[in-house]
């Protein structure tokens, strides 16, 4: 089964907050998405083990993604090459156009982690002959792929962007799915009660928004420069 | 008459944009502030010539602080030696500790030209000897006065900042004198409506709240390294 | 009449050489495209006064775009009011969603002064009740219009870009005639004789093509930071 | 037993070099300090395997603050889970509201690692939950605890620093305290013989000292931009 | 046996691509120079293993240096303290004033391992006392060794450098033998068909060539700042 | 006459504070340096009109170099076209290989123009046909020339460099001579009684020097990338 999107993040809630709007955008488009998260978000603050994972899998179906677990250790989350390979496998497997993941993370040392292992696992993916590389063995099977493009979403925990951002996506349209997705999280935030984060992360959003004269943005770095057609692509609805 | 602190700004409504909850902190605790408006912002979108001055007065009154027009014309703001000078003399007349300005302009000229006109008006406040300077007549009759501290409010139409702030004040106990100060511009903001401008400067107003654990916060950069006594000035309530 | 582009340069060739292959890309998808000269380029090295002129009415045919020219002072360009409005008055005339222009030029002090010109020109455009400003006769009888893009296509005469650019637009398909328009230019280049300039500026094209994966490319930043509908305007191809 | 503030360095001297004058102020201020050395700083270049923790238990009384050390190995000092939460089980046991530590180090490996360690530890030590943590049984039996400020002082081994500092302390009435701790440490300067070394680092202080008018200073950089009260805690003695 | 210049890089041909023009340049002034392969670079995409290590020797022989293979696993290269300390030990070995290397890479993860390996590595090489470092064996016997600098060749693969490059090396006059070596990795490279990376990897010296006017040129960072005895050094000819 | 150098100034003092430790090195090579000082100093602090200029002659004296005085306003430089035109003049008469001037200067007005005034007369400086250019009168009569480098020496008063600066160069063995001839400027240092701002601008020498391992140093940057004939220039003495 092939995806066009794959979101690898450290955790259940990240894909979310990061970038929800623009999933269902994506979803939308039409296009396949799976979101790979690398630990399951135990221990969770205010549920038992597993509540978190349910809760994810529902956020899921809100959006309209498909959503797998890694089993890193949320916390102590390892840059392992087993990691590596175990993404680059899926990214082989499900030959996605675009991924999504982290960077520039100083804060949670999980981001910190997922953002050099992405990137290994980006370039990883693309090379052939694993046959022939001690510890190679998980990618044999699967053929080379290219990953188009390698985008960072802003994670709203990590050091805040201003003018260093590569381009924002118009959410306003989307963001009472990401919401409702988001407030799926009963084990991580308030959500009756007003949680202090979620009104911080909805604050972005709208910040970001009104930036550019709508009412949510979600916005993003590149893992390369940018090459496009023509600046119309810049132009909305030039061509339609 | 002294005040401690002035505020040097293209138009009105600028000061109390940018940092208007942080001058009603300053008022609060007893210092005396004057804005200086190079520009009286005329022609206004949406009153005749003259209101948006009267505005002005009444926000400044609801803010606790004065405010002089210096006659520049908005749209085309010149920096003029004769601007720089006329601003050196307020500082040598007034003798501010603290002093605010614009800094990274870009989109609006006014706000290109305000920045290095009073960087440089700071400069020529503190030296001596203006009667052996051709031009330098109208700083004779004052004495020289060494600004200790010269900061740039975020003026939100610029250039966006991310993690290259210098510090933010929490201005979530003074938001609404800051807000009714800004409501008072009827000549500029369609108040009633929810001008989109306005939604705009609560938004980053919050956003930059919320990234620091309040309800609303004003961001600044500072025209030079910051020296402190000590590190626990970062610790609210240390001392107290 | 109105044109759908916009490219403000301080001299005749600046165009062509910083985007000319971008500029066949927008005529070939439609767009009409007026390059604004501020000076007319002389004396030019080779040539009597009025063949560069010439010459680079020879080099718009050839890329499909008309052109006019401002009449500053090649050499000496200055920064007056008088052509920010000028500029103002021909973007309110033409209306046009794109403009491109210079930035962060350091080497030619003609570059240094077209860039805060044009971003003060199109600052300028957008505002309203010009019968009220002293000296802005120029833009009465005109609408205020809001460009929407305002792109800077890299000057390859000034320091050079890295991963700080914005996006790259591929040229391939369009530089013969990028080639063919700047190769009018016999008045300042020696084109017969491989000229050392034009050697240059064909390796920066080459360089960020090859960067890309494609024959040439052209590089540009942007004065503010971009909205796009979805990042899927980056997967060339996905809805066509 | 609670300190107010902890300083984790790679090595016995780093504190005292990279802030020794800022540490007699916090002391002074009435604040318990506990420097925590990751290594025991061993070999020396000029002492015997234990000088230079006596040394450095000297330099700590001079200074009037507490030390510990974790047993890492000097030069190959390695960022482990164990270390990571060993410094996150201190600062949840002693709860200061200031932590100090490396930031930005690429010559000396022992630095490079100790920033993200200490920026993980500080992060995890605000959880809960670690019973349900594989391998967190060393937090269990503390409370999370929130660091309110994570502060970096320059190292001056590490790249130099220059407008990008974040703030910097004025440390000339300390100074000679900062002077003495160091020189304690005969195992690695030629006190004595003006040890090139302590020249290098006493000209860092002069400099940034007489940057601000004062005559020794130490710099620091922030993990998280800074939120004051007022920009008043920057006008030294307004509200003495 | 010593040389004048350690060049330590992830894989063959790594050197050659980066800096293949400077290595024969200093070749030709007469100093002594040792690549350093961190991996001997299989599985290659066009060869069975041991060919690219063969290619990779008959590439040093027409650059005139010569090299050594470190046994890294290609892909998955691992910064471990025993190739830290093995890296260390080539330093104190062979005692070069010149060490070059790999700096701010995202792409390659090989890449991104080199470069802290290799700062680490010049680090440990001028330390003594190795005898008592658990671990420390590697480099008793060998002699403290202090690598006057430190440089940064830029590696075509990685992120794209402009204006922050420190300097560049004019590389016209031998780049016949850095394409002549290059061109022996048959095994990576399809060298008769005009291979994609090989065209890259050229424009981008030709690029640079042309910004300082000449046909070819290598980009280069630096460690640490650079001290020279006279701005004269940037004079060519000067002197001669 | 002609000079292998020239340094163009905002003010007497500049030139001497800066770089005078370089100049003595320049001079002490065999090349002939004039210093070009934009404004005369006028007014001084200590001192009556006319004073200090006498005493700039005795400080170049003493450096063993010349200097002319271009009649600026001091305060008030203005960045104009005849003064543009006026360096451009002395750079053709002169035809220095290497330039000196101001960068990045945000404190002092006159230093925020020398530095745009600078760049663009080197600009100036090597264009031809001057005779048709309206104004241009100024320079028919002199040659083209084409200033090899322009190097900007740090000044003092201008925001701190770090990691930023492009070279340093020793000046250990010329301090005396530097320091002999900024004692002269009694009109605005107070020599006897260790000047504040002195002790500050040695400070800056002995920091750069100290991180270097040498005595004193004096910083740069330059306007545009550096290309070199080997990195070992870079290495002293290994070719003498």
């Amino acid at each position: 089964m092939s995806y066009d999107v794959l979101v690898v993040s450290a955790h259940p809630d990240d894909a979310e907050v990061q970038m929800g709007g623009t999933l269902v955008k994506l979803v939308d488009e039409g296009l396949r998405v799976l979101l790979v998260d690398l630990c399951d978000g135990e221990p969770s603050d205010f549920a038992e083990p597993g509540v978190r994972v349910a809760q994810a899998m529902r956020a899921a179906a809100i959006l309209g993604v498909e959503r797998v677990f890694l089993g890193g250790q949320d916390r102590l989350l390892a840059d392992t090459q087993a990691m590596r390979l175990e993404v680059a496998r899926l990214i082989r497997l499900h030959r996605p156009r675009l991924v999504f993941g982290t960077t520039n993370a100083t804060i949670h040392p999980d981001h910190a982690v997922a953002g050099p292992l992405l990137s290994a696992a980006v370039f990883l993916a693309r090379l052939d002959h694993w046959a022939r590389v001690p510890g190679g063995e998980l990618l044999t099977g699967t053929e080379p792929w290219n990953v188009e493009r390698l985008f960072f979403p802003h994670c709203k925990m990590e050091p805040p962007w201003g003018n260093d951002l590569a381009f924002a996506v118009d959410v306003s349209a989307t963001y009472d799915r990401k919401r409702a997705a988001i407030n799926e999280y009963g084990s991580i935030f308030r959500v009756e009660e007003g949680d202090r984060l979620l009104t911080f992360y909805e604050a972005e959003d709208a910040y970001f928004g009104r930036l550019f004269g709508v009412a949510y943005a979600e916005i993003f770095k590149s893992h390369s420069p940018l090459l496009v057609a023509s600046p119309t692509v810049f132009l909305p609805g030039l061509h339609a």
